[in-house]
């Protein structure tokens, strides 16, 4: 058995979900949302994100991360935060001794859903079924951080 | 008595130096650069930073840090990975219980020159002369750092 753990980086929410992959199949381990509130210094928060996403590392034991990539267009003042915050991520798999997946957002949508334009519901609804869950999970970047972790065990 | 530890973020170099101001002046204490090398992996070269920044501030005690803001053109891809990079220097800040200013390079240019457009040697040449200095400290990325520090004395 393979376990990944998928990150959809962000600032203000980190999804983060836990997939195991055996001769049955996969199935969904611990998945949810790391928040850090706006009233937190820019620190704070990127401490917040070390000390939970660490806490989920430790309890999903994953074999490797994958970590969606990030794209921007010209909202550079987001990107500089949300880079900063996938640097603390991208830390604690060297602290933790493993190995990474990057895959890009087209990537996780051609390995799930057989078409890299997919639109967001598709690819969550796909996501659902595989998993077989009773529903998509809220917030979007959990079911983004199940979407990585699906298409991370597909490298 | 108030120390800075000021920093030049990057991924392949990341200057730091330590100022100390009291009522005989500014005084440089240790300064210098952490080097990653581009044969480690990209989590590798963000724990050596990690690790080798702590070090530093355990040794210089500094009250805060000065971390110099980053300004990109078009280079996104450089910018990604240093601005990973500022995110653990960042995460140690919050996980030192210091607190941070974040000086653009034109701050600190007006604050040391008096002229926010002053070019790279000028800079350096008085940075050299406030600290009293032999020579300008090398490379580059020291000098920036020691800078960063004697503008974040000003705040």
């Amino acid at each position: 058995m393979r376990i990944c753990l998928g990150i959809d980086p962000g600032l203000a929410r980190v999804g983060y979900g836990a997939v195991s992959e055996s001769e049955s199949g996969l199935r969904a381990l611990n998945y949810g949302c790391i928040e850090t509130a706006p009233s937190m210094t820019f620190t704070e928060r990127l401490l917040k994100i070390y000390t939970d996403l660490q806490e989920k590392i430790t309890s999903s034991s994953p074999d490797f991360l994958s970590v969606e990539r990030l794209f921007f267009g010209r909202n550079t003042t987001t990107a500089e935060y949300v880079y900063q915050a996938r640097g603390v991520i991208m830390l604690l798999a060297a602290q933790n001794n493993l190995p990474v997946v990057e895959p890009a957002p087209n990537h996780i949508k051609l390995s799930i859903c057989g078409n890299g334009r997919a639109d967001k519901l598709t690819v969550q609804t796909t996501v659902k079924d595989i998993l077989s869950l009773d529903e998509i999970p809220r917030p979007d970047d959990t079911a983004d951080a199940l979407a990585a972790a699906v298409a991370g065990l597909s490298f």
